[in-house]
């Protein structure tokens, strides 16, 4: 199976040429849309986000992961295998927290080139093609790389801030849920401090909570109503934990 | 074929991972995207919605519909089969209209448990495995319930309201345009009637009209314009039928 | 390989229920998402964008290809073969720029008609099921037409507007790069004078720049920012070249 994790938006062709090439390259793989709207342009939310629900796809799945503000310019196109999955993208620090994770990674800078390639638009003519001979069981075609290559020592283990939010105006943060004290509150920077729930018929309708989405991450939300606009909420906005 | 109605917005990771999970349980079996932006946390005008459009699709469909505010709490999940189509979802009124008008219905509580559910997104652990089993023509794994379980008697035969507003602007209400005398005019909360016409060019650039959309429900348009900003038209906005 | 291009929007029905009909009729048939997000209801923009994305698809595909404001009025519906791709949809000048950049062309007013012609909805009813019928490798169910039938002799054969905004706000020009000088610069309405780059990095962050994109147009864009916000560009923009 082939996930697609990117920032190109719902709208406009981007994904649907990405899906040309994997169709033709491997018609028999199946190709799922997960996040085409990870954060614009921004690796680093990106990558908790990545992380969080990487994890629940099976083994051999590949991670066709394209958040490339830099596309054309110096980064390096990268392969990563971290605990049986296979991630495909620019090497700007977007796999780095799944790496951090892994029991057992290894990774490859892409040497593999395509007869034809955009500066623009790599996804389809560089990471595309590789990530289907990956789903094909094709080796990386790339050089393996020292393990601490391109490594962000400086990002934390979690992300205290809102790295996405939904259809519904939740707001997701690069926080574990099952890292956190069970007592643990979530501060807003406009001061709002939001307790844990179970879901959201456990709050009043308004009512704020806390609690583990369904990929392990703390989620706030408000039952029946948009956390992002009842608290100020924002992809970036940082959050201290209290309690 | 399995057919998605739900209100988890196109963006973001919730139709994906249900569709993981159909293509991990039921490969073979096609997978069509209805409408991911049915009315949010609000089954009552989804109900009217599903019903028109459930209509146009053969018998054995399986309905993924997940229109849930209650997730996680006392709603029971539900396996609907009617007129020999499948619907699997929250007992939340979201099937009301479809077995309203079903010349034969029966339902059933499910009672099959995942290994793993998460309290907030019971579409990708509960009713996503059960619509893949109903698909491959299993049995449906729950428990038969009296006809009349769960009703919603005091929900009228068709919606005289707004029930969705499309890409265009024109506002789809949640009335059989059938069932409209010939003659009959709209009219709208900010005091429009607006006559019947055939489709869009009937009607002067500008001028606003109703006419029966491609699934039989009366659908408020203005011919190269949008209704919704013309005629300040909004989701669950109220319409009296004239003449 | 069937591909799709329309103004239809990302939500509600309508993309779904065509892709239900290819499904019945075509099963077979791998359907691809181009673009849903055409410029509303016109037809001229729409026909720029759609021949610079077409030529990179292989010889075979067909468009099925609905901008169609005159749904259910008289224009006739439409087949063209150009260059060995196959185009559906509707005769109001969309496919005016395929046609004129093909080395060879023939087109067909389609004559079967559907059991059932919802007016508001020839994209499911009628232009799908003969989409269908040519991605099976059926004759064309039409009558061939002169080679100049239906022309839009008065459309330029570039158009020096923005045709498309994208998920960055790029905006996008009905101008191929590769007919433009090289040091050709873009004037914009707001008075902007906008220089050729390779990519995105050769200039700074919140610099503007305009490139040939992927597919061969050239595309206003801003360096990690919005070209359409910091420019005030919108589709319909008039440009001016430059030196």
């Amino acid at each position: 199976m082939i996930v697609l994790f990117t920032d190109f938006g719902l709208a406009g062709p981007y994904t649907g040429q990405m899906k040309a090439v994997l169709q033709h390259l491997a018609p028999a793989i199946p190709v799922i849309d997960l996040f085409a709207d990870a954060p614009t342009r921004a690796p680093k939310p990106s990558a908790y986000l990545l992380a969080a629900y990487a994890g629940w796809f099976p083994a051999r799945t590949v991670f066709l992961a394209v958040v490339d503000p830099g596309v054309g310019g110096a980064r390096a196109p990268l392969i990563l295998e971290a605990d049986g999955r296979w991630y495909v993208g620019p090497d700007n620090g977007l796999f780095e927290i799944v790496q951090r994770r892994a029991q057992a990674a290894r990774s490859w800078e892409i040497t593999w080139q395509p007869e034809s390639l955009a500066p623009s638009f790599h996804g389809r003519d560089l990471f595309a093609p590789v990530a289907a001979r990956l789903a094909l069981g094709q080796a990386p075609p790339g050089r393996e790389r020292p393990p601490d290559t391109g490594r962000q020592a400086s990002w934390p283990d979690d992300l205290p801030e809102i790295v996405y939010i939904d259809h519904y105006g939740n707001a997701v943060t690069g926080l574990r849920a099952a890292l956190l004290p069970e007592q643990a509150a979530l501060r807003t920077p406009k001061g709002h401090t939001i307790a844990r729930a179970r879901t959201f018929s456990e709050v009043p309708a308004g009512g704020a909570l806390w609690y583990e989405n369904a990929n392990g991450l703390a989620e706030i939300a408000v039952n029946l109503g948009r956390a992002d606009a009842a608290l100020g909420l924002a992809i970036g906005a940082p959050l201290t934990i209290a309690g």
